[in-house]
């Protein structure tokens, strides 16, 4: 066990685009833990765009991060100390934790992880809320059905690629929208959609109408901006759009303009939410058992996108506003002590 | 019975705002009646927003009218002559007919009235597809709860005055939008809206924002444009917008730019859905059920803004776009002949 901890913390609220210098770095003691609290170190940190968000001291749906205090999102973690009967050393566990490299947290706030369903990663990518937020949305909002068009926005990110999916089990015809012919390229051959478009294309509206000659009928948006404005001119009557993300939209400094949305909306009778999968927690065990079903039997993929140590945290989560990542976006933090299930990553 | 008939015919698709020009009275034949036809004397045109895009070629929830053809609509007529068991002369009935004098129609067409549930007229407003509008709109798509703040735009006219009082109905808070301060007067006094705003006023964006210090949980519009931009900012978690019209935006020639709205959607985990009455007509029944009592027991009211002579109908139709009406815009076309049971519009 190492004797220094560090925390990654918000400096200065961003002005648009992040920069490094937004944040810091700072040592800090490793915590001494009380009772019923265990001290976990991190391994793996997840990395998403929606806390751009909670950096801005705006009214959203998570309560913002504050000046001065550390960053936090999902963690993977391994049990070094406990004061809590449920857990012992060497377990392995998630939770939405400060980005600390050592956290001691009561133990009423961690979920125990099961190595046999799935990868220890996994539970931050599709056994956890990336999957969830996957399933909630596109089940329970977008509601494909078989003879449906369903397209994603953000493809070949974590949530969008188990979208992609979900939506080829439900027996739906399946468009991704990514930022390279590499993503595009993945969603093909791995993810087996039935056809991928690089939005930054010079004819990609036109392509798009191309390609989706029956319509759209389901449009799972994490991006936003000009690519949803080609989308949503192709929506079938009555079609559903479960609004994920905006990330395009994100680092604007003030309310981006484009074609207003109402008339479409209202002359195709179609329906779109904006949802956050903290209000869906009713249907994660059934969406965790539908996963980890899929993942068993061979019909889910995933790919991790991995960034390797804690003080790479920054410049991780800035390269996915320029789409460095295909998948799951983690930074690798720590080595386990005394986990001894073997290796902690999806298989390549 | 005249020897006369006219029909208003659609002589060439408006370019934005439509003119007189854009549409003609044209003398025909009244039309003999075939098995099962009966003669329909026309008393009553409802006259709507909604036939604006009719007139646009473009794809839309109803089909576009086509040029050198009559216009359509709600219409309350008079059976003149009959070859079908179910009416007889004298009788009342709506339908959804070409714009005539007189149309010869098959009784399967017709809605045969009962006046002893309401004026006749009243089966064009709070009791035909205007109060089911109203009725599927809120109570089905936006749901109001009783601790719930419901906004509604275009909020004197035919749907949104109806909507104001159901929302009351249902215990909410109830702000009503209106282009003039005579309308809001109405709002507020006839109808008993909490509070009623101008939209033109100078500061209408902050006035709202003080009239609603507890946010916004249902926006009912009507209207679209810089009126939503601003009801939008005002969004709860959770908020509710039933898309009823975009009457702001019908006689635009592009589409209309505006802050994009899925950034406030997303944060506020809200559900937009733009709807047509017909969709629904599982409801109807249950719909009218609550309407009429809700006449019969003085809890609901409506006005009547009535045009006279067939030959205003254009004239009518236009007075939508510049706000002319406050509640039901009718056209009275012609004076029943043989229907005795006495005045057909609401009491004053």
């Amino acid at each position: 066990m190492s004797s220094n901890n560090q925390q990654l913390v918000l400096k200065r609220r961003p002005t648009g685009m992040p920069t490094a210098e937004d944040f810091s770095y700072e040592d800090m003691p490793i915590p001494t833990i009380q009772e019923n609290e265990v001290l976990v170190h991190t391994l793996y940190l997840s990395v998403d765009p929606y806390m751009r968000g909670r950096m801005n001291d705006t009214r959203s749906y998570v309560a913002p991060f504050q000046l001065n205090e550390p960053l936090a999102g999902g963690v993977l973690g391994e049990i070094i100390a406990s004061n809590h009967a449920d857990f012992k050393k060497g377990d392995l566990v998630t939770g939405n934790l400060p980005f600390r490299q050592y956290n001691a947290v009561h133990g009423s706030l961690l979920r125990p992880i099961d190595p046999s369903i799935g990868a220890p990663t996994a539970f931050l990518g599709p056994l956890g809320m990336t999957g969830m937020t996957a399933y909630v949305g596109l089940f329970h909002i977008g509601q494909p059905d078989e003879d449906d068009t369903v397209v994603v926005s953000g493809a070949a990110g974590a949530v969008g690629s188990i979208v992609c999916q979900l939506a080829k089990l439900a027996g739906a015809r399946v468009i991704g929208i990514a930022g390279s012919d590499e993503k595009c390229h993945f969603l093909t051959k791995d993810l087996k959609v039935d056809a991928a478009i690089n939005y930054k294309s010079e004819n990609f509206s036109e392509e798009l109408e191309n390609i989706c000659p029956d319509g759209v009928d389901v449009y799972f948006d994490n991006v936003g901006g000009p690519v949803s404005d080609a989308v949503l001119q192709l929506l079938n009557d009555g079609a559903r759009i479960p609004l994920c993300g905006q990330i395009s939209l994100y680092n604007l400094q003030e309310l981006d303009h484009g074609p207003r949305i109402q008339p479409l909306l209202l002359t195709r009778r179609a329906m779109m939410k904006g949802f956050i999968v903290s209000d869906y927690a009713h249907l994660f065990d059934e969406g965790s058992a539908y996963i980890a079903k899929q993942l068993a039997n061979g019909s889910l993929t995933y790919r991790e996108h991995i960034v390797d140590g804690f003080d790479q945290t920054i410049d991780a989560f800035l390269g996915l506003f320029t789409g460095k990542n295909t998948g799951k976006l983690l930074v690798r933090a720590g080595e386990p002590e005394a986990y001894e299930g073997g290796t902690l990553e999806a298989a390549k």
